[in-house]
């Protein structure tokens, strides 16, 4: 197995990571995970576009251009042979001694590498359970970093319930899910939290919207609350892995009927034209 | 250098950490840092207790019994040959394939090492400036975690405004520091944030109250607001590496007089016999 590892692809067991790095230390560095269908990846440009901003909100500069970087993620990809999976890429402020303010020459670590993941086929078509939990997250969950121990411990409690996943909940109102962006639908209107500091502006729920416009299907970017979830006439999470997925059940109550809703099944056959236009692509350049 | 990696002793280059350590990809895991004076841990069995609590917090085991990591890192502190500095140690919750959920067989890894610091003795006799600014950090602060982004964020505001720490302001109430705890004096009377889930329960900010109490100082543990701050007849931070310090200025405004208030000087004093009571000891005991 090869990983990038700063602007070199190595093998996995050269990958050293100093005790003093400051990801290790401080969670100090921003990340992306990147879909990869058919041996390409899924909306490149716009994760390598949010870890730029999110590297430039936490004041880091990136170690070489983004351009470079997409080159070798590329390579990367092509080196790791992945057809279906994960591109996961992070960087780290850097190695310097210990100490909470920025270090003064460090050079950010570049570290990514691939993971083969199969659609979740099974959860597309059926649907997930969830639950609802507070959310105790920091004030900027819109930088993509990798302070994510709120996001693990709200996951692990979804899990130790038996669900996919946990959706938080603020001072009475849905902000997300642990790892994903959260949908209602009601009276034929989709409804999403708005993209500001207490939200990661997910790639997959701007795919959502996009393709919501298209379909001419109302939408209203607003805060919703527990309440209205629990009224909702349908539920739906996004995520770059879990792509748009039907919630059907929450805290052990079906939503409303307990099965996938229109609306959710729409959106999820235009996203399925995205992804299989990506394979349509594929065979035409082999040609 | 030598460095505490899992139980064994070893030299601090062949510490390599893997790509996929949870504290490096989530900030999965606790720390503490123990001052040592004269070649003595400070208060050693308060951190290690704390160490504990963070990690039950976060729900995760200890790799071995806190008794055996007691013996470890004080064999680190010998071997080190360290007098005076500090003793920094982090457990992580392991390494496994990347997944927010805990991992099922993941063995946390203990790391540990030392760093030559001086006491800050013309801080402590001067006093330092600090600035306020907003406390975006998530909503359990009394565990001492590896997230720490929002804490460096603050103190890299101070370091830019030429200060020595950022006070941090929730809602209009002053929390606590990004690495410290926070006092103010008004009438005579000590005032700090309340123990609960918004602030560290730092262990010099423990001793500080115990003092106070020996020192029939009357204490409110109470939430006190940003105006209170600057209408204060002093402040001082606490923290295992600045100890008792002064703050004489914030915002650029002088605290009262813009000098260290004898309240202050009193529980420094104070302080300052509990160090002395360790050196006593070793010439004791080296009799």
């Amino acid at each position: 197995m090869v990983v990038l590892y700063d602007d070199q692809i190595i093998e996995r067991e050269q990958a050293r990571i100093d005790p003093e790095d400051r990801a290790y230390q401080f969670g100090d560095g921003v990340y992306e995970v990147i879909r990869v269908y058919y041996g390409q990846p899924f909306y490149m440009k716009e994760h390598l576009a949010r870890l730029q901003r999110s590297a430039t909100e936490i004041r880091m500069n990136l170690p070489y251009p983004l351009e470079q970087l997409e080159q070798r993620l590329l390579q990367l990809l092509q080196r790791s042979g992945l057809q279906e999976g994960n591109l996961y890429i992070q960087i780290s402020r850097g190695t310097a001694p210990r100490n909470h303010a920025f270090p003064s020459n460090a050079r950010p670590l570049t570290l990514a590498y691939t993971q083969p993941s199969p659609r979740p086929v099974k959860e597309l078509s059926e649907g997930v359970s969830a639950i609802t939990t507070e959310d105790i997250r920091w004030l900027r969950c819109d930088i993509k970093s990798l302070n994510l121990l709120g996001a693990v411990l709200a996951k692990q409690k979804a899990v130790d319930h038996g669900s996919k996943e946990a959706i938080l909940v603020r001072d009475g109102i849905i902000t997300e899910g642990s790892s994903t962006n959260i949908f209602i639908v009601k009276d034929g209107v989709l409804w999403t939290h708005p993209a500001n500091h207490l939200i990661l502006h997910g790639i997959t729920r701007q795919i959502t919207l996009q393709i919501a416009d298209e379909l001419q299907i109302p939408v209203k970017k607003q805060p919703f609350s527990k309440e209205e979830l629990f009224t909702a006439d349908e539920c739906f999470l996004t995520s770059t892995t879990m792509e748009i997925c039907p919630i059907i059940q929450i805290d052990g109550k079906p939503v409303k009927s307990g099965t996938p809703g229109p609306i959710t099944r729409q959106l999820q056959q235009a996203f399925e034209k995205q992804i299989a236009l990506l394979q349509s692509r594929l065979s035409k350049s082999s040609k």
